[in-house]
This record gives C-alpha cells, structure tokens and sequence, in this order.
C-alpha cells in the first residue's frame, strides 16, 4: 500500500548524477518535499546551496532498472515565499547578434512580489513596469532528472535524454512524466521552481523561487526503455528532445512522438504522421542553455478512436 | 472611399518578385479573389499553374513606398472545394537522421475531404485513419509577402523578410499581417492555401486546397520600416523571424517583438525584456523549408495599460 | 575553333539571374574581362555600380541547357589596382554572443595596398599592425554563378546550387568550376574579387579589388545534373554546399562528394565513405552570409587508382 | 628535475570527471603510458574495457589549480598494433536527410592493416579498395582532456570546454594543448587513438586503434583562465570551440583565438581582426558527437613581429 513520505531536504546537488540517495520509496509513494530556488536560497531566503539550479534528491525508487521508464506525477508545485527574481534583459541567445550592443554588459536583475493567494506574479521594476503588470502564477519545475547513463554527472545547466534543465512551462502541476531509467533506482532529482515563465525562458530564468513540491512515483513499464523524456496532462500527450540548434531538438521530439504513437496507440509511421501533420502542437522550452528544449505535443482527443495498449 | 474589387487570376507566379501588377487598388481597399492550390489546381482541380504555391497577384497599393509598412487583413479565408491533398509522411527535416530509414523512398500522398458545412477535413488514408480522424477545419494561407528587396525574385519554396511560404497556422481569417514595402506599389502575392495544418508543417503540407479569399489593404505607416513580418489579431500581437537554424528565426521574432514594444508602447527594451521573459510564447511556422519559421507573441492583455502610439 | 573575347563591362547585377546576355560565347570560347569591387568601384576607383558584389555578365554559353552542367575554368584572376579595403573588426556571425558588446557599434574600415610586383597585400591600419603584417596574395573571385531555377533573381549576398556569393578561397586562377545549368545559355555571372581572403571571409570581406579576370567555359556534360557546385584544381576534387547552419552546408558538400565519386570513379557509397572517411578535407567558405559554405575535397591522388569515367 | 613516469594502466574511464588519480606526477615530468583503442581494446586486442573511448588516467599534476591553465605536449603517440578498424559508411549527420534511405541500416565495420614501418593504413575492404588505397600514417588521439567544472562526469563520446572527443586530427605528436585547470591536479586523461583520420571524423572513426603515447605536462600559468582549448604546433597557434551547430563551435573557436592575440601578442580585438580576416584557417574536427568541434588556428609568422608575453 502506497506510503506518503516527508522529506525536508539537508544538502542539494548541483549535478545530476548517480549521487548517494536521500530516500528509498516504492513504486506509487508518494513525496511530499521542497526544493531551494535556482540560486540555492529556500523558502526563508536563506542560502543553503551554490546556486546553480541545486536539486533536492535523488529519490531512489524500488526496483527501477535500465531500460525502464519511471513516471513521476508532480501532485502539488506551490511556492512557499513571496519572493522571487528574474533577469532584466533577455538572454544573448534570443536575439539578432548585433542587436545585442543595445544592451547593458551589467544585465541586472529584477525583483518579483509573488501572490499565492491572489494568484498573480508582479514585478518591483523597471519603473515602465510597476503597477502595470500582473502575470497569473503558473508554478513549474524546470530542472528535474533521473542519472544519466555511463555513470555521468551532469550539470544543472543543460539537459538530455534523462531530463535535466528544460524549463518547459508545461511541467506544472498535474503533468506525469515519463523518464527512461538508466541506473538502479532511477534516482530522481528535481528543483528549479518557477512561479510563472513565459515560453523559452528567454531571461534565463522564469520568476526563481522555492517550492513545496509533491509527487508520486512508479515504474511506468519494465524493459521497453524510451529515448527522451514523454509526459502527459489532462488535454496532451507531449514529448522533448533537448540539443541545439532547435532544429535537432525538434527532430528528438518528433520522433519520439511517432515512436509512441506507434508503441501505445498501434499507429504505423505513415498514420501518425497524417495525424500528427494535421494535430501536432510545438512548444519551446528553454533556448538559453547549452542544449535547447522542444516539446512535440499532441491532444488526447485525437487517440480517442485508438485503443491505448 | 474604399472599394471592393473583384479579381479572377488568369495566370500565377511561383516566385515572389516585382511582377507585372494584376490591379492598382487604393489603400483601403478590399480585394475578392482566389487562389490555386500548392500543386497549382483551382476550384475545379484544374492545373491553372505549375507546382510551387503559385501566387494570385501581385496588387500594387497606390502610394506605397520603398521604408513604408504595409497592412493585409485577411478577412476571408475560404476552402472552395472538398479536395484537398497531403503527404502520407513527415518530412525528413522534422525527425532523426537514422529514423528516416524507417520510411518509404516514395512517400506517397493521401486525400482529404474538406466539408465546410460540418466544418471538419477528414483524410481517405491511410487505412488505420479512415473514420477515426477529424481535424477542425482552421484555414489559412501558407505563402504570401510583398515584392523583396534589391530587385530579387524569390522562390515560393522559401522566405524571408519580405514574407514568403512561412506556412504558419496563425495567419487565418482575421489576423492583420504587417509588411515591409520594398519596391513602389508593395506588389502583394498570396497563394498556398490549407484547410488545416499542424504547427511546422511537419508532413511539407496543410490539408492543401484552392481557397476564395477576401483581403483589404492599406498603408499601415511611413517611412518607418520594420525588419520582419508583424500580426495581430484580437488576442496577440506577432512577429515572424525566417532563417535556418530555428534558432536563428527565433532570433529574428524575438528581436522583432521587443522593438514593436518599443515603438507602438514606450516599453525600453529592459520593461520589455521583463514583460516577456513571463508573458511570450512561440510558434513554430515552417520546418520544412531552406528557410523555418518562428513566431513570437504576446497576449495584447498585458499591454492595455501601455498606450498605443 | 575557340574564340577569345574582350569584354569590358558597362553595367553590373546585383543579384544572379535570368538577366539579358551581355555577350553570347561558343562553348570553349575565352573571354577577357574584368569585375568592379564589391563596393562598385573599377580599376579608377570610379562608382560604377550600387554597391553589393556587382556581377560583370551575364554570359550566354551556346548550347548549355537546363540538366547540363557548365565548367568554367579561372585562367586568370589579377587585382587591376592597388587600393583595397577590409572591415575593421570580424563580423557578430563569428564571435560569441556576448563577445560582440567589446566592439564598437560603427565597425570602421582599414585601407590595403596591393602590391602585385611583390605579391603582397599590406593594411594601412590600425597603427599595431602598420608595417608588421604582410599577407601574400592569393586572388580569387567571391561571388559567381549562373542563372538559378524557376526564374528566380537572388541577391549577391547569398548563395545556393546555382553559386553566388560563397567567397571560398580556392575559388583562385588555375580552378575550374561545375555549375548546375537552368535556363537556357547558363547565364554566367562573375564578381567580388578579394586579392587576399582568410578561410570563412570573418570580417565580412577580403581585401576587396577590382580583378582583371579570364575565363574559359565548356559544357562539361549534358543531361546529367549536379546538386551543387563542384571544382578541381591540379590537387583536390571539391564540392560546395551552401545553407545555415554550417552543419547543413557540410552535409550538401560531402553528399555532393560522395557522389561524384559513385558518378565518375566507379566507387560505391562505402567504398567512397571508407576512403573519404580517412581523407577528405573540409576548407570553410563564407560564415557571414545568410547561407554559409562549406567545401569538402578529396585530394585527387586517392582517385588515381580509379580511372575517371 | 623533471622525472620520467612509465604507467601501465590497469583500468579506464568512459567519462572523464574527478575521478581518483592513478599517478601523481610534478610539473614538467613526463608520462610513458599507453592508450586502448576506442571499443576498449589493448595493444594485443584484448577487451580491457567497455568501449567508448576508454580513457588512461587521470594523471594529478601537483600545484595545478582551479584558473590555471595546463598544458600537455604530445611527445611521441605510436600505434602499438597492426590492426584497425573504422565504419563501412559516413555518419548520418554529414550527408544530407534523404539520402540516408542509401545507406544499409547495419552500416558494417572495415578492418585497416596499419603498417608502422612504411608509414601507411591500407582497409582490408571494400572490394574496389583493396590494395588501390594507401593513406599516410598521421597518429592523434581523438578524446583527452581534464577534469570538467561543477563535479561533472562527462561522456567520451562528446566534449566541452575541459577537451573531450574533439577527433582533430592537428591533435598530433609534437602538438602541446593548453587546458583550463578546473579541479586541483587538474586530472589529466587521454585515449581514443587514430592511426589516420580524415576532417570530421566523417564516419564517427579514425583508424582507431590502440597507442603508445608520451606526454609531458606542465602548468602553462597560473590564476589566468582561458576559455577554451587552445594548442600549437611548429606552424600554429589553434583554439579549439565544441558545440552544435558548427556555427556556434566557430563562434567559440574564433573569440578563443582573438583573446589569446590580444592576451599574448597585445593586439587589440580590431588588430587582431584585422589580421585574422585575411590569415585565419579554419579546420573541422568531429562532426559526430553531440558536440561539433571547429578549431581556428593562425600561422606563427604572422605573428613574429609581436612579440609574445
């Protein structure tokens, strides 16, 4: 019978990697944790790690092993302060090279009042700004992983087949994750709460901030291993691909959207590819980091008419 | 005072270029007309041109000139037969090189019927589809732009920032496009219509089809000329970059966007880098393409409180 | 019998197209001519043309034929004046994003002397290198091609199958090039002399020249099509592939590698990626451009064994 | 007084990460070791590790620190075998998408017979190749480097600023490479050797096989950090950028080098651009991994009349 555990983390990782695990649960428990925001600062602003994107975990889940895939379903993702920050100009990475000398060297950075109870993010500057704009919370997680394979540890910063710094704005609250384990255990990190963020955390950053997280976990499927990360919501079936450029990112997670078109749904390629030339859906995730994120998503209704094996 | 003039095309370009003029029309004029399909078959699935979205025009605007913006409001986008044609599978630009094995040499085509009563395009193949799949009818026109820069005559197959086939699915009924005036007159083209269309038309094609279509034009402003294509409709404000890699086009949207908020809002660009680390999203236009296609946006909520210049 | 032909240019092109032959040769027939500077300027330093790589021609080759392919060899490529000039800092398109914010926002230019008794070229500025630097000539010419497909007009600035501007080094005198042939008469285009050029032209120019220029140009098949452009020289056989991202470019020159070694040298794909594999080369055109080019060669001693066909 | 250390390794790596030293060795000693061959094989082709580019090391340099810089000359690297082995086919990612479908789905393995007395590698297949084909032995490891930032553990099979499999066949006997120092002892590691090698690594191989190697390291400086790669030669000075697309490994290749003109040979940006607009080389290394190497390299005599600090 599944167990609810609490978890208060001590220590963070700013890798993710085959680390030492801070807690072993079955599969279907659930947990109930927190994680610092991207700068290492918990819900009392206070540092408690290099900053980074530092994860709480890894969570070791029983009887995970390489070539399954663990789902996580992100039960509740609610900040636990008020307060949060972003950057003041966007990336380098988001705009025309030369247009790039029209910024400050100094970029700067912005303070955010974030509002649980009214539901909405606002921003303390720059002065054009104030009072004049409220952003609906729409908390996530952009960074969350399980260890990669070959026994790598890899930096918060980036991201692969195995997850890691996505900030997609559709791993919120409700999504289920789909991730392929390449260790025992799966090892699950996770951290890097936004409060909201607009498409590519084009910043550098949605409005950072710690958050009281809950999830469940279990063993999706033994022994049929997928190559990049699927999720699902109430509405869409999605799937990432994480490189650079955009392009290669795209080409991962449109394959793996016609993989398990075919895989669950007994799609051949030329069926999901009508379907999905019609039906599909893009997202940008984050164009800031080493590697890019593109999300290929489809809605559910269309499955309808096709039996999920 | 505006008029509405009737134009039945007699011949079609498949490049974008300073063309001959089909018809002077006054800024402010409305403009009935159709276009050819992709493949370039009219409304009784005659071959009124060679393949390669042939354009119906061009129109010249009276007074337009060379730094000036031009203004297209499509205000009727409309399928006017039931055949429409796709591919039977994704393009290889949209998935992994060793993936593209999987699929056939000959990637064959499937047929849609398009049924504007009930407002949905159902495919005729392949097999695992037929009756299973109905895609809401969303037309709208994959190729059209203003005569480009330096005397050039540019493939319909490609796009730039004079237009061109960016096949993105937000430029439907309804939507004004914004375009750079490069030559006396603009020299407006539109073909490439599609009854439906997935985001980055994955498959090389919409559901493709002749469409009738109503458009009224004007001179949007002066001598003040903007580096890509801009939109609205009743929801959002967007700017469309056109370049390989993704990246690249995401570059030019997003840069695009920030100096439209500048202009029409006051907003510098730190207050607009904030307003849209939170608030942008993307779209994915053609990854089809020597050149792709991104879209990016902002919800004209956020700006209510920032008078329009 | 082969004819030689002197040419000298009144007006220029800046784009490649199906513009009116200046002048109709036989093929084999020599023709005597010259280019003004990428600025417009002739030996006199006179203006005679708006500035972005004016073409001298075109030139209608007799017989050549859409499917054919034209060769053009460079029997000589001479700077007919002293003056030449550069950039003063590389272009945004080769330095980190946010290495671009160190220059100054007005690039600036730097003065050459060519000097072709000692086949030299030395910069005038800036005042480090006054005196210090020397670059042996190596004269080659930037941008050339023949009339591309559909009817199109392109813009010097860029470049794709049919040519253009690709600014490769070892486009020099000796070289001989395959063009893919359009339209009827090929329609040879010739400009954008550089006495001296560093690989990927990183400033954005070489050392820009009016050239004295004589070439010889032959239908090197008929009815049997290349993708892009081909060249050999006393050492290497090479091919050219034109796009954004670089990665795209190689990939258009090694498949146009590998199959011209399958066309003329009986070598199969694997035996062709085997030997490839241990010796091609790869020598980077322009990164400034909105298409990039990349040449793969193979050095012809390799083929000797396999008798060309 | 510098000390020569033979080390026979017992055991490899398939990343490269702070793992335990197997030698402590002082600044300017040097290392007598050897290599096993990319699929993990030794000098007797005995299986002595998992394959990947199993690494040799990691070699503690005593004093190096975080923000030194250290740098390793290749003495002497020595096939200690006859036999190689490389790919029947190019990689996926240097041809174009569609003409993958070419290429047999199991792509085969070619056996090379690498003759150290004659200088030569001969394949021992395909067919049309066999005794038609002799390339020039030119041994270089393909995967070396140091300890990355952060704690990481990165795969062999791509690479980063610490070095990694950047495959440049420049990476020869008599180079010395410069590294940036992220960990104390900086943790030296190297493998992967090929017998030849052409640019690109085209078919995801040299003749890999397994080497007798010398190296001597030292610490170049101290508390001055470079960015990334840097190496020379007799002739060249190089920098070596790793990403995706080439574009952006370009981008850090060329900024790599522009700093160490202005750091070493005190040439500001505009200088050095100035001279590497019209003398930089450009060399491709891997174009297989997920990391692209490009490396920018500039002849040593133009830079005698400056004089290096």
């Amino acid at each position: 019978m599944p167990t609810t555990h609490r978890f208060e983390p001590t220590h963070y990782h700013i890798t993710i990697g085959t680390h030492e695990p801070v807690l072993r649960i079955a599969p279907g428990d659930t947990v109930v944790t927190s994680t610092a925001d991207s700068g290492g600062r918990d819900r009392d602003l206070k540092n408690v790690s290099p900053p980074g994107n530092p994860q709480t975990g890894p969570f070791f889940v029983e009887g995970a092993e390489r070539g399954d895939v663990l789902a996580v379903r992100f039960d509740r993702i609610a900040p636990n302060r008020p307060q949060a920050v972003t950057s003041a100009y966007v990336s380098y990475s988001v705009v025309d090279p030369q247009f790039v000398t029209r910024f400050p060297v100094d970029r700067g950075r912005i303070q955010w009042h974030v509002d649980v109870a009214r539901g909405v993010a606002t921003p303390e500057g720059p002065e054009a700004l104030k009072g004049k704009l409220e952003v609906p919370l729409d908390p996530m997680l952009g960074c969350f992983g399980v260890a990669p394979d070959r026994g790598q540890a890899i930096s918060c910063s980036t991201s692969g087949p195995y997850g890691g710094n996505m900030d997609y704005n559709g791993f919120r609250q409700g999504a289920t994750i789909y991730l392929p384990v390449f260790v025992e255990g799966a090892l699950f990190h996770l951290g890097d709460g936004h409060a909201t963020q607009g498409d590519g955390e084009i910043t550098g950053n949605g409005t950072e901030i710690s958050m009281d997280v809950t999830f469940t976990a279990w063993i999706h499927r033994k022994n049929k291993p997928i190559g990049w990360p699927r999720a699902e919501d109430a509405e869409f079936l999605m799937a990432a691909g994480n490189a650079r450029p955009l392009d290669q990112a795209l080409q991962h997670a449109t394959t793996e959207l016609l993989k398990w078109l075919e895989e669950d749904y007994g799609l051949d390629y030329s069926a999901a590819s009508v379907m999905l030339g019609q039906c599909i859906k893009y997202d940008v995730g984050n164009v800031f980091d080493p590697a890019y994120t593109m999300v290929a998503k489809v809605a559910k209704k269309y499955l309808e008419p096709f039996k999920r094996s």
